[in-house]
């Protein structure tokens, strides 16, 4: 089963915004097993449009198109796909009523009557409802094609898929070969140590391989391809546990997951405080600890120590030992992670010294390392780190090790 | 003249990478009164490129091609264009060159022979170097046409776009009317409020105005298009200023500008430091004003007091202050900012308390009420805000919002 997929919005053509719409789709039909072929991107002109997708109908078994689906007279997606269908637009009653409501309860006015034209389907459409958003979709089939028609705002087309268009496309025959994914993401080292690490595990193959860096994290992304899904996840999860061999110690989380959210989680059920002291990282890691609701019951404070007199006079690290080894060293490290557990009274300390650069780098001391110590109620762990990139690299890296640091801790994995 | 630009890459179909230099090279293109007409994603398949770009050249002045220079027989994308203009592919010895001494000096090893493939190009094109990457890129003129081929890293393509290919397509004659863009990025209001305080002052027009919603954050994206460049941005300017006497109190920036780089700039020009004492963005601001190289210079430390213990036994806030009025007050934001500045001693103390949520609002103290101090050597600046948007939303507004604030003190526009 092929598919295409059409963009269509003059402000994608002017750069104006960025289309997200693409990836998105695309994993999403490659998990089904659906083959994407083509993307195409249009404006908002009638011929253009019109051949564009008429092209992709005539190619394809199905076609999925985002935007043009507003009220003004630039939003002609479903007019263009009513006449390649030869079908008239039809009003949707439902629809009309939900748009009225939308403006009489949201917005304390009667609809505008250029709204109409966002209850107008080709005749024959499945209205997909917007729960984000006042313009619905539809779903056509037609001579054995299937077209689907969705909003612009990526929100919007997120949650349309996920409640509309994916029970559907996951219930149509002939689907191909699925596609399964895992990605971990890694810190503490670059994307070029992680290659040379796992180059004999395979490439772009079948299960393949592929990276991507961002500031302070490489993600390897492990894909398998094949007709039975759980064939293709096991082909993953082989893979998988090798690459974890290789490089488990860097792998800080996988897919989705937040690493901010495991560390809460696991205090929260250990019932255990904490707070941060933090130099390089500069308030980065208390900020990361509470992205989370309900923070309050774990964390307590934190204290930023950006110079060698704070260091001393806040958090009661003796100025001897920073004279002797050093603010970014071991001993200065334990002595802020004990220091600020003891101030602010929680269970655990975490401190960061390190040197982000570009200014501070010495020959011993380069950029990018970094001293981490948890203390905690029976003992103060420390470690250091060689943190590849530059500036933003090495803070967020840091921030991605302390956590991970305190993860490994409370699972007991680090001691 | 009219360009098509043709994205080459099985990953983008799977939806492994985003496409970003999608949004950028239409970007520069509108920039230059370049009309792009459509953008295709196409896989690495010998048929289904041959067909996408032949289409594209047949129908437009200029195609610009990205990615498939790699050394691998996936990557094709020179071998179709030369099959297409009907020209033999040839050896550069240049590149041949640049890419053995790259292995040998940076890899400590002998060039692949595969990445022979890498200094192949259809005879007649122009090099243009890869100052980021290996694979060079190339220009080619034929029958009245352009063909531009860069990378697929989008390093790489900004690179190699701004060094050889805008300066080429800057001296073209037919080219179109060019577009300018300003934006303006508000913090402390929703989208839909911008759009009711602005609406008079038009829609998608010449000029015309677009919005854009990010955490913390809605950015007004002001545009015109003209056949000639001061008259366009003369409309732009025009449009921006009628903008600003709308809705300036709520700007805190424009285009690329970097809100902490800008009060760091001010903060060195009149050799004051600052410290922050942050409740409910812990951290946040501490970490946005260290963002910048130097930092050390005007940024002493910073206190996160999470709990309401702590603003009193770190930061002296009377526990009379907060009984009365609550840790989200002006009277105790003030007090923070005060107590920041004695302790950490620094010449400006910034405090920021507020309401995340989603737990701890209430009527009197709704979701997005946020309270910021600034304690300065001779007074004390405290302004309220109700932010919109969830807890990301909140915080990250009320760290701009923050850093706003002190911009203005330094500009002497807030006292």
């Amino acid at each position: 089963m092929r598919a295409e997929l059409v963009f269509t919005g003059s402000e994608l053509l002017m750069g104006y915004v960025q289309n997200t719409n693409a990836q998105f789709l695309s994993e999403e039909l490659a998990r089904l097993g659906i083959e994407v072929t083509l993307h195409a991107t249009v404006g908002d002109q009638w011929d253009a449009m019109v051949r564009v997708i008429g092209e992709a109908l005539e190619r394809s078994d199905l076609v999925i198109t985002t935007g043009g689906l507003g009220p003004t007279t630039d939003d002609i997606t479903k007019d263009a796909i009513a006449h390649l269908l030869r079908v008239p637009m039809v009003a949707d009653q439902a629809s009309l009523a939900e748009i009225r409501a939308f403006f009489r309860d949201k917005r304390g006015r009667e609809m505008p009557t250029v709204c109409e034209r966002q209850a107008m389907f080709p005749a024959g459409a499945v209205i997909l409802p917007n729960y984000k958003g006042t313009a619905p979709g539809a779903l056509i089939e037609k001579d054995g094609k299937v077209i689907i028609i969705l909003p612009g705002p990526p929100t919007e087309v997120r949650s349309m898929f996920r409640r509309s268009v994916l029970p559907y496309l996951a219930g149509m025959p002939g689907r191909g070969d699925v596609v399964r994914t895992r990605v971990l993401k890694l810190t503490g080292i670059a994307e070029y140590g992680v290659q040379e690490l796992i180059k004999d595990l395979g490439g772009q193959g079948n299960p393949g391989l592929g990276y991507l860096t961002v500031p302070g994290e490489v993600q390897i992304r492990v894909t398998a391809k094949h007709a039975d899904a759980a064939t293709a996840e096991s082909m993953v999860e082989d893979l998988v546990s090798k690459v974890l061999e290789a490089v488990g110690d860097y792998v800080f989380g996988f897919d989705d997951e937040v690493l901010e959210k495991s560390v809460a989680r696991m205090l929260i059920d250990t019932n255990l405080t904490i707070s941060a002291a933090e130099s390089c990282t500069a308030g980065m890691v208390a900020g990361r600890l509470t992205n989370i609701p309900g923070s309050s019951r774990y964390f307590l404070g934190g204290i930023v120590v950006y110079s060698n007199e704070m260091k001393t006079s806040i958090l009661g690290v003796p100025g001897e030992t920073i004279n002797s080894h050093g603010a970014v060293s071991a001993e200065t490290a334990v002595a802020m992670a004990k220091g600020v557990r003891a101030i602010i009274g929680s269970d655990l300390g975490l401190a960061i010294s390190g040197i982000a650069g570009p200014g501070g780098a010495t020959a011993e001391k380069p950029l990018g390392l970094v001293h981490i110590a948890l203390a905690t109620p029976r003992e103060t762990i420390c470690r250091y780190f060689r943190l590849p990139g530059e500036r933003v690299g090495v803070r967020v890296g840091a921030v991605n090790t302390a956590l991970n640091l305190v993860k490994r801790y409370l699972e007991g994995t680090e001691r």
